[in-house]
């Protein structure tokens, strides 16, 4: 194997590679202090320096306003499942979720631990190969909150129209797969969610966004630890953070704003989207699984003519230096996760190849 | 700085230098993949290999038999202090603490959330200078469980015997400080948990140990994610887990099996601790935290004569090369951790530094 191939896992995925060399050197010894970063106290002020450092650029890229929290916390976006309506979805009262794959279904099933849920809109039945537009549905305005995951990487699938809740409903975004991807206007939202996982760094810290109003919706009763108000009192210290997945947080940060910030990373990434599009769209060979108007610029999904084709393909891209295009078990097929790290040239490796097997393997 | 000085840090701590130049090599390209140990899939063959090896080098070190589940969890011990009564302490039950410092007062506040909370024991009048002998409370045989910190780290204390709970009580243990420092009959506990950032590797995972049986009692309408039946049955993979930080657990065991083990470890931290105590016990001019009984082979904690002393006592220390020994700010004076990974010369660099500093700073 080579030191370097084209990694496209769904996630943990691909991480810039210069943010790996950075962090070799820093795992053994941390700014010249003679200790790794992961020995280092949370309490020490380079630590100190790290998760301030991380969460200033985050308001940077993101442009998120005073009045909204950044919380690094444990215990993925699964962990927000259940913390979400905890939090936010008080005995006796309703909430709403858009229904758009396996991530929204399963917090809609946490979410009924505690409280009404509605569920305006689904595309399971059609196999989850779409979301909404703003006028597929309704939502009841006495919802405490309205529920989205704004991209689906089974599927395949990403809002490119965020929904609109009613007045005074907040939205709550599950943006694990699309975070940083492109610019998104804070201030829409109520909550927002990311494990870091694909676009921010390695697995074991989630990013929670949110706005102040909601932290004091929490009943008195809810543990210490699962109270969002507990992590935004102690700027995400109350307890040892995750201190190496935060560092890495910071690190692709740096990188993100050193290569123009998130506009310039959307433009990147649709380019790289529009490269494997072109492909589908151009070659009956490859069927993309999502409708057009709801693909994703994060992770293209696609078949071949039939499963042994996939089966070879996917073995001989690995065979090739590109890794993780096999699908999901539950739609089968073949997935390309392109994430803000997976660089233009894997892409275009990609889409060679593509051309390559389709004419080498005719049906 | 040099490139490495003696870390004396309560935790995140010190860990084995070969394990970080180790991880140094694996974050950039894992096993010769092409990818980092951070960018493989959870579900690849790759870290499926880690988490197993992780386990059963776990349960090889400490013995842990087959009705016992091992898991490999996210938020830190401060999690298990709700989760631990939340899945075994039922509405109207109620379960026993002892109370020997910070701690173990943090989870019985958790706990007061789901039910009774009995506590025979505490040291808090006395300032947690502490532990208990067993003749010294009585636990009510009603209890779900009995609760105890293995060991102190801000006072320093640690038990020499462990609780003995009456027939049909599990033990429940916060071990976070002292896990895999000695041998532990873990026959004798219900469930063991720890923080990994003392002695297991860095922030961001905690192991759980739990006897088969206590599954079973966790209420019907906890979310997923807080059940310990969700993890065990998963194998501690229901959902990404945190992948750096158990690679870097399952190096640090491999250092600790090829170090001869927990009663090898156990040896030389007696030896360790026994020459800083020794200094303790001679010489009037520091004066241990702990009583004699009680004392931390993992936190050894004193004062000097004056607070003006220990400023300069750490600080000279520290421009030698030996940091983190300001105590905690609740204690005050100095504390001197020293974790597995601390090397016998580290603690004899600092005995000696004691001895100089004594006979240079007369009061």
């Amino acid at each position: 194997m080579p030191d370097r191939i084209y990694n496209f896992s769904a996630g943990p995925a691909t991480l810039p590679y210069s943010v790996l060399q950075q962090a070799a050197k820093d795992i053994v010894n941390f700014q010249d202090s003679g200790m790794g970063i992961v020995e280092i106290s949370h309490r020490s002020p380079g630590f100190a320096a790290v998760i301030a450092e991380a969460e200033s650029l985050l308001r940077e890229l993101l442009d998120i306003p005073d009045n909204y929290k950044v919380l690094f916390m444990q215990g993925g976006a699964s962990s927000q499942f259940f913390m979400v309506p905890m939090n936010l979805l008080a005995p006796g009262k309703k909430a709403s979720y858009l229904n758009t794959g396996v991530w929204s279904k399963k917090a809609i099933a946490e979410a009924k631990l505690f409280g009404e849920v509605l569920v305006p809109y689904s595309s399971e039945t059609g196999g989850f190969r779409k979301v909404p537009d703003p006028g597929e549905y309704q939502v009841d305005p006495a919802s405490e909150y309205l529920y989205l995951v704004s991209n689906n990487t089974i599927y395949g699938t990403q809002y490119q129209k965020m929904p609109v809740a009613p007045a005074n409903v907040p939205l709550v975004a599950d943006m694990s797969s699309d975070f940083l991807s492109r610019p998104v206007d804070v201030t829409k939202f109520g909550l927002i969610f990311a494990g870091a996982q694909k676009n921010l760094g390695p697995a074991g810290v989630t990013v929670v966004i949110v706005r102040d109003d909601l932290l004091e919706r929490a009943p008195a009763s809810l543990p210490t630890m699962l109270r969002y108000q507990t992590h935004a009192d102690k700027g995400s210290m109350f307890n040892t953070p995750p201190c190496f997945s935060v560092y890495m947080v910071r690190e692709v940060l740096k990188w993100l704003k050193n290569l123009g910030g998130v506009a310039a990373i959307r433009d990147i990434n649709e380019e790289k989207a529009a490269w494997l599009y072109q492909i589908i769209d151009e070659m009956p060979y490859y069927r993309g699984h999502a409708e057009t108007a709801s693909r994703s610029r994060m992770n293209v999904t696609f078949n071949l003519p039939t499963p042994d084709l996939e089966k070879k393909f996917t073995a001989e891209a690995a065979s090739l230096g590109m890794a993780g295009l096999k699908g999901h078990s539950s739609v089968g097929g073949c997935r390309a996760s392109i994430y803000n790290a997976m660089p233009q040239e894997g892409v275009r490796t990609l889409a060679d190849f593509m051309r390559r097997f389709a004419a080498a393997n005719p049906v």
